[in-house]
Protein backbone atom coordinates (compact mmCIF):
# COMPACT_ATOMS: atom_id res chain seq x y z
CA UNK A 1 0.00 0.00 0.00
CA UNK A 2 1.81 3.09 -1.41
CA UNK A 3 1.59 6.53 0.79
CA UNK A 4 2.67 10.04 0.35
CA UNK A 5 2.68 13.04 1.85
CA UNK A 6 1.62 16.37 -0.08
CA UNK A 7 2.72 19.20 0.99
CA UNK A 8 -0.98 21.32 1.25
CA UNK A 9 -2.31 24.83 1.21
CA UNK A 10 -5.20 24.63 -0.11
CA UNK A 11 -4.55 26.96 -2.96
CA UNK A 12 -4.58 26.23 -7.04
CA UNK A 13 -1.43 24.14 -6.95
CA UNK A 14 -1.29 22.00 -3.88
CA UNK A 15 -5.06 20.82 -4.44
CA UNK A 16 -3.98 19.77 -8.28
CA UNK A 17 -1.05 17.72 -6.48
CA UNK A 18 -3.50 16.66 -3.93
CA UNK A 19 -6.05 15.46 -6.52
CA UNK A 20 -3.36 13.91 -8.29
CA UNK A 21 -1.68 11.83 -5.30
CA UNK A 22 -4.77 10.35 -4.82
CA UNK A 23 -4.93 8.77 -8.47
CA UNK A 24 -1.42 7.14 -7.76
CA UNK A 25 -1.46 6.08 -4.30
CA UNK A 26 -3.50 3.99 -1.96
CA UNK A 27 -3.29 6.96 1.21
CA UNK A 28 -2.37 10.29 1.32
CA UNK A 29 -1.66 12.64 4.20
CA UNK A 30 -2.02 16.65 3.52
CA UNK A 31 0.43 18.62 5.63
CA UNK A 32 -0.10 22.41 5.73
CA UNK A 33 1.86 24.81 8.36
CA UNK A 34 0.83 27.82 10.39
CA UNK A 35 3.53 30.24 10.23
CA UNK A 36 2.01 33.51 10.80
CA UNK A 37 1.40 33.79 7.29
CA UNK A 38 -1.33 36.87 6.70
CA UNK A 39 -3.08 34.96 4.28
CA UNK A 40 -4.17 32.63 7.19
CA UNK A 41 -7.26 31.93 6.00
CA UNK A 42 -6.28 29.05 3.59
CA UNK A 43 -5.58 27.13 6.32
CA UNK A 44 -9.29 27.02 6.84
CA UNK A 45 -9.87 26.39 2.99
CA UNK A 46 -7.12 23.55 3.15
CA UNK A 47 -9.12 21.95 5.90
CA UNK A 48 -12.72 21.76 4.22
CA UNK A 49 -10.66 20.68 0.97
CA UNK A 50 -8.77 17.49 2.99
CA UNK A 51 -11.99 16.84 4.35
CA UNK A 52 -13.75 16.71 1.37
CA UNK A 53 -11.04 14.11 -0.03
CA UNK A 54 -11.02 12.09 2.80
CA UNK A 55 -7.49 12.59 3.46
CA UNK A 56 -5.51 13.42 6.90
CA UNK A 57 -4.68 16.82 7.64
CA UNK A 58 -1.81 17.56 9.48
CA UNK A 59 -1.36 21.37 10.12
CA UNK A 60 1.99 21.98 11.86
CA UNK A 61 2.43 25.06 13.65
CA UNK A 62 5.86 26.45 13.66
CA UNK A 63 6.72 29.71 16.05
CA UNK A 64 5.63 32.83 14.13
CA UNK A 65 8.33 35.37 14.77
CA UNK A 66 10.92 32.88 12.86
CA UNK A 67 10.18 33.99 9.25
CA UNK A 68 11.69 37.84 9.18
CA UNK A 69 11.87 40.25 6.25
CA UNK A 70 8.60 38.89 4.04
CA UNK A 71 5.84 41.02 2.92
CA UNK A 72 4.00 37.48 3.59
CA UNK A 73 4.52 37.24 7.60
CA UNK A 74 5.42 40.55 8.79
CA UNK A 75 2.15 43.22 8.29
CA UNK A 76 4.25 46.39 7.90
CA UNK A 77 5.45 45.02 4.61
CA UNK A 78 2.87 45.63 1.93
CA UNK A 79 2.38 42.74 -0.84
CA UNK A 80 3.24 44.16 -4.05
CA UNK A 81 1.02 44.05 -7.35
CA UNK A 82 2.69 42.29 -9.65
CA UNK A 83 6.02 42.84 -11.54
CA UNK A 84 7.02 40.08 -13.38
CA UNK A 85 10.26 40.81 -11.77
CA UNK A 86 13.73 39.18 -12.29
CA UNK A 87 14.68 39.41 -9.06
CA UNK A 88 13.44 37.59 -5.86
CA UNK A 89 10.49 39.52 -4.58
CA UNK A 90 9.22 40.96 -0.96
CA UNK A 91 6.62 37.96 -0.93
CA UNK A 92 9.59 35.53 -0.49
CA UNK A 93 9.90 33.66 2.57
CA UNK A 94 12.90 32.68 3.74
CA UNK A 95 13.72 28.95 3.73
CA UNK A 96 10.06 28.45 3.50
CA UNK A 97 10.13 25.17 0.97
CA UNK A 98 13.03 24.09 2.51
CA UNK A 99 11.86 23.74 6.58
CA UNK A 100 8.40 22.72 4.54
CA UNK A 101 9.75 19.77 2.61
CA UNK A 102 12.29 18.85 5.57
CA UNK A 103 9.06 18.34 8.15
CA UNK A 104 7.37 16.13 5.14
CA UNK A 105 10.52 13.85 4.97
CA UNK A 106 10.35 13.44 8.93
CA UNK A 107 6.52 12.93 8.06
CA UNK A 108 7.00 10.60 5.57
CA UNK A 109 9.88 8.63 7.42
CA UNK A 110 7.40 8.43 10.39
CA UNK A 111 4.85 7.24 8.67
CA UNK A 112 6.80 5.05 5.76
CA UNK A 113 5.56 7.14 3.18
CA UNK A 114 6.94 6.87 -0.56
CA UNK A 115 6.65 10.40 -2.03
CA UNK A 116 6.40 13.89 -1.15
CA UNK A 117 4.45 16.11 -3.03
CA UNK A 118 5.00 19.93 -3.84
CA UNK A 119 2.90 21.72 -6.55
CA UNK A 120 6.41 23.92 -7.09
CA UNK A 121 6.06 25.53 -10.84
CA UNK A 122 9.13 27.39 -12.58
CA UNK A 123 7.04 28.73 -15.25
CA UNK A 124 4.43 31.27 -14.11
CA UNK A 125 5.83 31.37 -10.62
CA UNK A 126 7.07 34.60 -8.41
CA UNK A 127 10.49 33.60 -9.34
CA UNK A 128 11.47 32.06 -5.96
CA UNK A 129 14.82 30.48 -5.85
CA UNK A 130 12.79 27.28 -3.75
CA UNK A 131 10.59 26.43 -6.83
CA UNK A 132 12.77 25.58 -9.54
CA UNK A 133 14.18 22.16 -11.08
CA UNK A 134 17.84 22.42 -9.57
CA UNK A 135 16.44 23.03 -5.94
CA UNK A 136 14.20 19.66 -6.53
CA UNK A 137 16.98 17.84 -7.57
CA UNK A 138 19.35 18.72 -5.05
CA UNK A 139 16.99 18.57 -1.96
CA UNK A 140 16.11 14.83 -3.76
CA UNK A 141 20.09 14.17 -3.36
CA UNK A 142 20.04 15.26 0.01
CA UNK A 143 16.64 12.81 0.81
CA UNK A 144 18.64 10.06 -0.48
CA UNK A 145 21.29 10.57 1.89
CA UNK A 146 19.26 11.65 4.94
CA UNK A 147 16.52 8.54 4.94
CA UNK A 148 19.14 5.85 2.84
CA UNK A 149 16.57 3.09 4.20
CA UNK A 150 13.68 4.38 2.70
CA UNK A 151 12.90 5.30 -0.53
CA UNK A 152 11.31 8.59 -0.45
CA UNK A 153 10.57 10.50 -4.04
CA UNK A 154 10.34 14.04 -3.93
CA UNK A 155 7.29 14.50 -7.08
CA UNK A 156 6.44 17.73 -8.51
CA UNK A 157 4.39 16.93 -11.04
CA UNK A 158 3.68 20.92 -11.97
CA UNK A 159 7.05 22.01 -11.98
CA UNK A 160 7.17 22.68 -15.96
CA UNK A 161 4.10 23.19 -16.07
CA UNK A 162 2.03 26.68 -16.83
CA UNK A 163 -0.57 28.01 -14.59
CA UNK A 164 -2.94 26.80 -17.58
CA UNK A 165 -1.78 23.48 -17.74
CA UNK A 166 -1.90 22.75 -14.19
CA UNK A 167 -5.83 24.47 -13.90
CA UNK A 168 -6.48 21.77 -17.14
CA UNK A 169 -4.85 19.03 -15.08
CA UNK A 170 -6.68 19.85 -12.21
CA UNK A 171 -10.19 20.30 -14.01
CA UNK A 172 -9.71 16.65 -15.40
CA UNK A 173 -9.16 15.60 -12.13
CA UNK A 174 -12.42 16.58 -10.97
CA UNK A 175 -10.60 20.07 -8.68
CA UNK A 176 -13.29 22.69 -7.79
CA UNK A 177 -11.21 25.38 -7.85
CA UNK A 178 -13.81 27.80 -6.60
CA UNK A 179 -12.32 26.18 -3.29
CA UNK A 180 -9.64 27.35 -3.57
CA UNK A 181 -7.49 30.22 -2.59
CA UNK A 182 -4.45 31.59 -3.83
CA UNK A 183 -4.18 35.18 -2.90
CA UNK A 184 -1.19 36.75 -0.84
CA UNK A 185 -3.25 39.08 1.01
CA UNK A 186 -6.49 37.22 1.26
CA UNK A 187 -8.43 38.18 4.22
CA UNK A 188 -9.97 36.04 6.77
CA UNK A 189 -13.28 36.01 4.94
CA UNK A 190 -11.26 34.72 1.64
CA UNK A 191 -11.41 37.97 0.09
CA UNK A 192 -8.87 38.56 -2.46
CA UNK A 193 -6.91 41.29 -3.60
CA UNK A 194 -6.65 40.43 -7.81
CA UNK A 195 -3.55 42.24 -7.84
CA UNK A 196 -0.82 40.19 -5.90
CA UNK A 197 1.61 37.91 -7.84
CA UNK A 198 -0.28 35.05 -7.13
CA UNK A 199 -3.67 36.38 -7.81
CA UNK A 200 -2.26 37.87 -11.46
CA UNK A 201 -0.93 34.37 -12.45
CA UNK A 202 -3.60 32.73 -11.45
CA UNK A 203 -6.13 34.97 -13.83
CA UNK A 204 -3.67 34.65 -16.43
CA UNK A 205 -3.94 30.79 -16.33
CA UNK A 206 -8.08 30.39 -16.65
CA UNK A 207 -7.54 32.97 -18.86
CA UNK A 208 -5.18 31.33 -21.15
CA UNK A 209 -7.20 28.11 -20.81
CA UNK A 210 -10.07 29.85 -21.77
CA UNK A 211 -8.02 31.51 -25.03
CA UNK A 212 -7.35 27.96 -25.69
CA UNK B 1 31.10 41.98 10.12
CA UNK B 2 30.49 38.08 10.04
CA UNK B 3 27.51 36.75 11.64
CA UNK B 4 27.04 32.71 12.50
CA UNK B 5 24.55 30.65 13.29
CA UNK B 6 25.32 28.12 15.61
CA UNK B 7 22.91 25.29 16.20
CA UNK B 8 23.10 24.90 19.92
CA UNK B 9 21.77 21.96 22.11
CA UNK B 10 23.74 22.71 25.39
CA UNK B 11 25.58 19.71 24.85
CA UNK B 12 29.37 18.89 24.64
CA UNK B 13 29.43 19.17 20.65
CA UNK B 14 27.39 22.43 20.04
CA UNK B 15 29.29 24.25 23.15
CA UNK B 16 32.29 23.46 21.59
CA UNK B 17 30.91 24.80 18.08
CA UNK B 18 29.94 27.77 20.00
CA UNK B 19 33.50 28.92 21.59
CA UNK B 20 34.50 28.14 18.18
CA UNK B 21 32.90 29.85 16.07
CA UNK B 22 33.19 33.12 18.76
CA UNK B 23 36.40 32.79 17.51
CA UNK B 24 35.60 33.66 13.99
CA UNK B 25 33.07 35.57 13.80
CA UNK B 26 31.68 38.89 15.02
CA UNK B 27 28.40 37.93 15.78
CA UNK B 28 27.29 34.42 16.83
CA UNK B 29 23.77 33.65 17.23
CA UNK B 30 22.67 30.22 19.22
CA UNK B 31 19.54 28.19 18.05
CA UNK B 32 17.81 25.45 19.83
CA UNK B 33 15.13 23.57 19.44
CA UNK B 34 12.40 22.86 22.35
CA UNK B 35 10.82 19.49 19.67
CA UNK B 36 9.60 17.22 22.48
CA UNK B 37 12.59 15.76 23.79
CA UNK B 38 12.66 13.80 26.54
CA UNK B 39 16.01 15.47 28.00
CA UNK B 40 13.88 19.16 27.87
CA UNK B 41 16.74 20.14 30.52
CA UNK B 42 19.05 20.81 27.93
CA UNK B 43 17.13 23.93 26.55
CA UNK B 44 17.70 25.45 30.11
CA UNK B 45 21.53 24.46 30.44
CA UNK B 46 21.81 25.80 26.53
CA UNK B 47 20.34 29.30 27.65
CA UNK B 48 22.76 29.45 30.57
CA UNK B 49 25.40 28.53 28.27
CA UNK B 50 24.61 31.11 25.60
CA UNK B 51 24.29 33.65 28.54
CA UNK B 52 27.68 33.55 29.47
CA UNK B 53 29.13 33.78 26.16
CA UNK B 54 26.54 36.55 25.50
CA UNK B 55 25.02 35.81 22.63
CA UNK B 56 21.53 35.87 21.01
CA UNK B 57 19.55 33.24 21.79
CA UNK B 58 16.68 31.97 19.82
CA UNK B 59 14.60 28.93 20.86
CA UNK B 60 12.37 27.24 18.08
CA UNK B 61 9.45 25.61 19.11
CA UNK B 62 8.28 22.64 16.95
CA UNK B 63 5.09 21.03 17.74
CA UNK B 64 5.44 18.21 19.92
CA UNK B 65 3.68 15.54 18.05
CA UNK B 66 5.68 15.60 14.84
CA UNK B 67 8.15 13.75 15.91
CA UNK B 68 6.96 9.81 15.89
CA UNK B 69 8.47 6.44 16.62
CA UNK B 70 11.91 7.78 18.33
CA UNK B 71 12.83 6.85 22.06
CA UNK B 72 14.32 10.64 22.20
CA UNK B 73 10.71 12.18 21.71
CA UNK B 74 8.19 9.14 22.82
CA UNK B 75 7.92 7.85 26.37
CA UNK B 76 7.02 4.71 25.77
CA UNK B 77 10.40 3.80 24.06
CA UNK B 78 12.87 3.14 26.68
CA UNK B 79 16.44 4.50 25.52
CA UNK B 80 18.34 1.56 25.04
CA UNK B 81 22.00 1.40 26.86
CA UNK B 82 25.13 1.54 24.62
CA UNK B 83 25.23 -0.91 22.17
CA UNK B 84 27.95 0.09 19.34
CA UNK B 85 25.31 -1.26 16.54
CA UNK B 86 26.15 -0.60 12.86
CA UNK B 87 22.26 -0.04 12.50
CA UNK B 88 20.10 3.20 12.98
CA UNK B 89 19.25 3.37 16.86
CA UNK B 90 16.00 3.79 18.09
CA UNK B 91 16.98 6.87 19.16
CA UNK B 92 17.00 8.78 15.92
CA UNK B 93 14.37 11.14 15.24
CA UNK B 94 13.30 11.33 11.56
CA UNK B 95 14.14 14.15 9.63
CA UNK B 96 15.86 15.91 13.24
CA UNK B 97 18.74 17.97 11.71
CA UNK B 98 17.44 18.42 8.35
CA UNK B 99 14.47 20.47 10.17
CA UNK B 100 17.10 22.20 12.55
CA UNK B 101 19.36 23.25 9.72
CA UNK B 102 16.56 24.12 7.59
CA UNK B 103 15.18 26.61 10.17
CA UNK B 104 18.77 28.40 10.74
CA UNK B 105 19.26 28.54 6.78
CA UNK B 106 15.98 30.56 7.20
CA UNK B 107 17.38 32.63 10.26
CA UNK B 108 20.98 32.98 8.15
CA UNK B 109 19.18 34.69 5.56
CA UNK B 110 16.68 36.44 7.22
CA UNK B 111 19.78 38.52 9.33
CA UNK B 112 22.58 37.89 6.51
CA UNK B 113 24.66 35.64 8.24
CA UNK B 114 27.43 33.82 6.44
CA UNK B 115 27.82 30.62 8.59
CA UNK B 116 25.96 28.09 10.09
CA UNK B 117 27.59 25.88 12.31
CA UNK B 118 26.89 22.19 13.08
CA UNK B 119 28.64 20.37 15.88
CA UNK B 120 27.75 16.75 14.48
CA UNK B 121 30.74 13.86 14.40
CA UNK B 122 30.70 10.67 12.08
CA UNK B 123 33.77 9.06 14.42
CA UNK B 124 32.38 8.37 18.25
CA UNK B 125 28.62 9.02 17.20
CA UNK B 126 25.46 7.34 17.40
CA UNK B 127 25.43 5.93 13.63
CA UNK B 128 22.78 8.36 12.61
CA UNK B 129 22.41 9.17 9.08
CA UNK B 130 22.19 13.14 9.53
CA UNK B 131 25.79 13.51 11.14
CA UNK B 132 27.77 12.33 7.86
CA UNK B 133 29.84 14.08 5.68
CA UNK B 134 28.18 12.62 2.78
CA UNK B 135 25.18 14.30 4.47
CA UNK B 136 26.59 17.88 5.02
CA UNK B 137 27.99 18.05 1.08
CA UNK B 138 24.57 17.45 0.00
CA UNK B 139 22.86 19.81 2.36
CA UNK B 140 25.66 22.53 1.12
CA UNK B 141 24.75 21.60 -2.47
CA UNK B 142 21.16 22.62 -1.79
CA UNK B 143 21.68 26.04 0.45
CA UNK B 144 23.38 27.19 -2.68
CA UNK B 145 20.71 26.49 -4.78
CA UNK B 146 18.25 27.58 -1.59
CA UNK B 147 20.04 30.47 -1.10
CA UNK B 148 21.92 31.42 -4.20
CA UNK B 149 22.04 35.13 -3.89
CA UNK B 150 23.78 34.65 0.02
CA UNK B 151 26.92 33.10 0.60
CA UNK B 152 26.26 30.56 3.68
CA UNK B 153 28.43 27.85 4.47
CA UNK B 154 27.28 24.98 6.25
CA UNK B 155 30.11 24.39 9.01
CA UNK B 156 31.11 21.03 10.75
CA UNK B 157 34.32 21.39 12.54
CA UNK B 158 33.88 18.54 14.28
CA UNK B 159 32.59 15.90 11.75
CA UNK B 160 35.93 13.83 11.31
CA UNK B 161 37.17 14.28 15.23
CA UNK B 162 36.80 11.58 17.90
CA UNK B 163 35.05 12.78 21.08
CA UNK B 164 38.50 13.14 22.98
CA UNK B 165 39.95 15.35 19.78
CA UNK B 166 36.59 17.50 20.28
CA UNK B 167 37.46 18.01 23.72
CA UNK B 168 41.20 18.98 23.70
CA UNK B 169 39.64 21.48 20.87
CA UNK B 170 36.78 22.94 23.73
CA UNK B 171 39.26 22.78 26.60
CA UNK B 172 41.73 24.78 24.36
CA UNK B 173 38.98 27.09 24.04
CA UNK B 174 38.40 27.77 27.71
CA UNK B 175 34.93 25.90 27.42
CA UNK B 176 33.80 24.29 30.93
CA UNK B 177 32.29 21.25 29.83
CA UNK B 178 30.30 20.85 33.45
CA UNK B 179 28.13 23.41 32.33
CA UNK B 180 27.15 21.03 29.20
CA UNK B 181 24.75 18.09 29.59
CA UNK B 182 24.60 15.21 26.70
CA UNK B 183 22.40 12.79 28.24
CA UNK B 184 19.19 11.21 26.34
CA UNK B 185 17.83 10.41 29.98
CA UNK B 186 18.53 13.16 31.69
CA UNK B 187 15.89 14.51 34.18
CA UNK B 188 14.68 17.87 34.48
CA UNK B 189 17.34 18.41 37.39
CA UNK B 190 20.06 17.42 34.81
CA UNK B 191 20.32 14.01 36.25
CA UNK B 192 21.68 11.57 33.44
CA UNK B 193 21.65 7.87 33.01
CA UNK B 194 25.03 6.65 32.12
CA UNK B 195 24.70 4.43 30.40
CA UNK B 196 22.97 5.69 27.15
CA UNK B 197 25.00 6.19 23.49
CA UNK B 198 25.25 9.62 24.69
CA UNK B 199 26.42 9.32 28.14
CA UNK B 200 29.43 6.60 26.69
CA UNK B 201 30.82 8.19 23.90
CA UNK B 202 31.13 11.30 26.38
CA UNK B 203 32.69 9.13 29.13
CA UNK B 204 34.95 7.36 26.26
CA UNK B 205 35.96 10.91 25.28
CA UNK B 206 37.12 12.22 28.30
CA UNK B 207 39.01 8.81 29.42
CA UNK B 208 41.01 9.01 26.18
CA UNK B 209 41.84 12.46 26.82
CA UNK B 210 43.50 11.48 30.18
CA UNK B 211 45.35 8.45 28.95
CA UNK B 212 46.75 9.97 25.82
Amino acid sequence: MSKAIVLFSGGLDSTTCLALALTKHAEVVAVSFDYGQRHIVELERASKIAKKYGVEHIIVKIQNNIFQGSALTDKKIDVPNYQGLDTIPVTYVPARNTIFIAFALGIAESCAASAIYLGVSSVDYSGYPDCRPEYIESFQALINKAAPDHKIKLTTPLVNLSKAETIKLGLELGVDYSETISCYNADKDGNICGTCDSCTLRAKGFNELKSS
